[in-house]
C-alpha cells in the first residue's frame, strides 16, 4: 500500500511519516500530496494567533476538547519558526500537547532556515490531515509577526488572542493582525483592564471597513475553560457566513493561484540551477554577483535565457 | 541623467523615487538596481530587532547620532510589514524620524500583501542607500517574528534589544532571535530586574555553540543616551572580526545565491504565467486546482512543460 493510500485508510503512522516529508524533504512529498489531493479541502481550518504568552496553546486545547465533544475529528498544527537552540522547548510542547487525548492528532511544524519554508509546508500539512479524515483543524502560531499573518492566510477562520493590559496591542495591530482577525478573544479576562481592552478592540474594529462579517470580540479564561463555547459558536457562525459568501469561489481561485505560483517557482528555479551547475557556470555567476560585477536580476536573466554557445 | 546616475551623484530626491519603485513596482526598479549595483556592498549594515515597545527606534536614533559624530554617512531603513489600518501610524513614524537631522536619510519600508515582498525589497533598498554614499545603514524592524529574522539576514551585525522583566524573553527567543544576535542590548536598564535579565541572557548565550565572536550583552538607557557608545564600540569590534573571518567569502556567496534564486523565481514564474495566459489555459488550470482535480505541483509541472498540441 502506498503511503498516500495508508493515510486515506486512516493509518496514523503513515500520516506522521508524510508530515515529516512535507516538512523536511518537500520534493519527496510531491507524489503523496498529488495522490491525496482529491480528498482535501473539506472541513474547517481555524487559525489561532497572538503574541507570546497570551494563552494560545491553552485556548487551542479547550477548543479541541469542545469540538471533540461535538463529534468533530480534530487535528492540531502548531506552526513554529524553528531554531537550533529551541529543540528542547519544541519537544516539551509536543509531549504536553500529546496528552490531549488520543483522538486529537497534534503536530508541531517547523522548517529550518529557508525563506518561505513554512508557507510552503503549512498548506500541505493541512491537506494531509484532511485526507486522514480530520474535519476541524486548529492552526496555532507561536508569534505575531508577518510570517504568522502569512500562515493565517491558510485558515478559513482566524482567531486573534490578546490579554488585558499587555500595552503592546496597538503595536501588534501594526503588524496587520487587526484586519486578519475574524474573531477576537480577550483571554485571561479576569485580569484588571479586561473591560477596557474589550471596549478598545471593539472601537478599533469599528474604524475598519464595513464587512459582511463583523468580527466579534469575546472574553475568555481558557485556563479555567470559561468562554470556550462562545468561541466555538462564533467559529461555526463564521463558517455558515463563509458558505454563503458570493466571493467564496474567487477566494478559492486565489488560494489555488498562490499554491501554483509557489510550486512553479520551486520547480523552475531547481531546473535552471541544475542546468547551470551541469554547464559549470553556476558558481562563476554567483562569484560575479558577490563581487558586484553583475546584479542578481541580470544574473538570473543570463541563467534563464543562456545565449547558445554553438 | 538617469535616475541611477542621479543617485550616484548624491541626488536625494532621485534616491527617494528609486526607493518607492523598489517598494511598490519592483520590476521597474530592475534597470536602476543593475546600474548602481557595482557601487554597493561597502560599509556596515546594522540590524536592530526586538519586541514592540523595547525602544528600538530610540536606540536607532542614538546610534545614528553617535555614528554621525564619528563622521559616518548614516541611513536608516525601518522595515514594517504594512497594513491598510496603520497608514497613519507609519506616516507618524516618518515625520518623527525626519527630525533626526538633515544628514540622516530615513525611510520606512513596507510592502503590501505579497509573500516575501519585504525580503525582496530590503536588500535593494540597502543597495540604493549604499550607492547614494551611505556607509552606515541602520535596519530597524517592527516586530520579532520570523519575517524579522529573515530581514536581519541582510544585516552584517544584528542587535537584539530586550527590556528587563518583559517575561516574554524566552518566548521571543523561541522565534530564533537568540542565535541571530551579534550584540544584545538590555534597554531601559534603570528598571527593576535589569541585572537579572543581563545575567540570564549571558547564561543562555553560553549554552549555545562556541563561536569566534562571543555576543556581548550590554545595558543601555537609550532615552537618556546612556550606553550608546558601548554599543557603537561593539558594532565596530564586530566589524573588525568579520573582516578577518575566513568564512566571509562563503557568506557573500550564499547571500548572492539567495538573491539570484529569488530573482530567478520572479522572472521564470512571470514568463510561464504570461505564456499560459496567452494560450488561455491559466484560468482553467487554477479552477482544476481549486476543485481538487489536479494538485498544485502537478499543475505547475503541466504549465512548465506543456505537451505540444500540434
Amino acid at each position: 500500500m502506498s503511503l498516500a493510500a495508508a493515510i486515506l485508510a486512516g493509518d496514523r503512522r503513515a500520516l506522521a511519516q508524510a508530515l515529516t516529508l512535507v516538512e523536511s524533504r518537500p520534493d519527496e512529498a510531491d507524489a503523496i500530496v498529488a495522490e491525496i489531493y482529491p480528498h482535501t479541502g473539506d472541513g474547517i481550518v481555524v487559525g489561532v494567533t497572538g503574541a507570546p504568552g497570551v494563552g494560545k496553546s491553552t485556548l487551542v486545547d479547550r477548543l479541541a476538547g469542545a469540538f471533540l465533544e461535538r463529534g468533530r475529528k480534530v487535528g492540531i498544527l502548531a506552526v513554529d519558526p524553528s531554531s537550533p537552540f529551541t529543540g528542547g522547548a519544541l519537544l516539551g510542547d509536543r509531549v504536553r500537547m500529546a496528552g490531549r487525548g488520543s483522538e486529537v492528532f497534534m503536530r508541531s511544524l517547523a522548517t529550518r532556515g529557508h525563506l518561505g519554508g513554512l508557507a510552503r509546508a503549512t498548506p500541505r500539512a493541512i491537506q494531509l490531515l484532511q485526507a486522514f479524515g480530520k474535519d476541524l483543524i486548529l492552526l496555532e502560531t507561536v508569534g505575531a509577526g508577518q510570517s504568522e499573518v502569512d500562515v493565517m492566510g491558510f485558515a478559513d477562520t482566524t482567531i486573534v488572542v490578546v490579554v488585558p493590559g499587555l500595552g503592546d496591542e496597538v503595536q501588534a495591530f501594526k503588524a496587520g493582525i487587526l484586519e486578519i482577525g475574524d474573531i477576537f478573544v480577550v483571554n485571561k479576562a479576569d485580569r484588571p483592564g479586561a473591560d477596557q481592552t474589550l471596549r478598545e478592540l471593539r472601537q478599533m474594529l469599528h474604524l475598519g471597513p464595513l464587512r459582511p462579517w463583523q468580527p466579534p470580540v469575546l472574553a475568555a479564561q481558557a485556563q479555567s475553560d470559561v468562554g470556550t463555547e462562545a468561541v466555538v459558536d462564533a467559529i461555526l457562525r463564521h463558517h455558515e457566513v463563509r458558505l454563503g459568501d458570493p466571493e467564496r469561489r474567487s477566494r478559492r481561485l486565489q488560494e489555488a493561484e498562490r499554491l501554483v505560483r509557489e510550486a512553479l517557482a520551486d520547480q523552475l528555479v531547481q531546473e535552471v540551477v541544475a542546468r547551470a551547475q551541469g554547464l559549470g557556470n553556476w558558481t562563476e555567476l554567483l562569484a560575479a554577483v558577490a563581487d558586484r560585477r553583475i546584479d542578481p536580476a541580470g544574473a538570473a536573466r543570463a541563467l534563464a535565457h543562456p545565449v547558445p554557445s554553438d
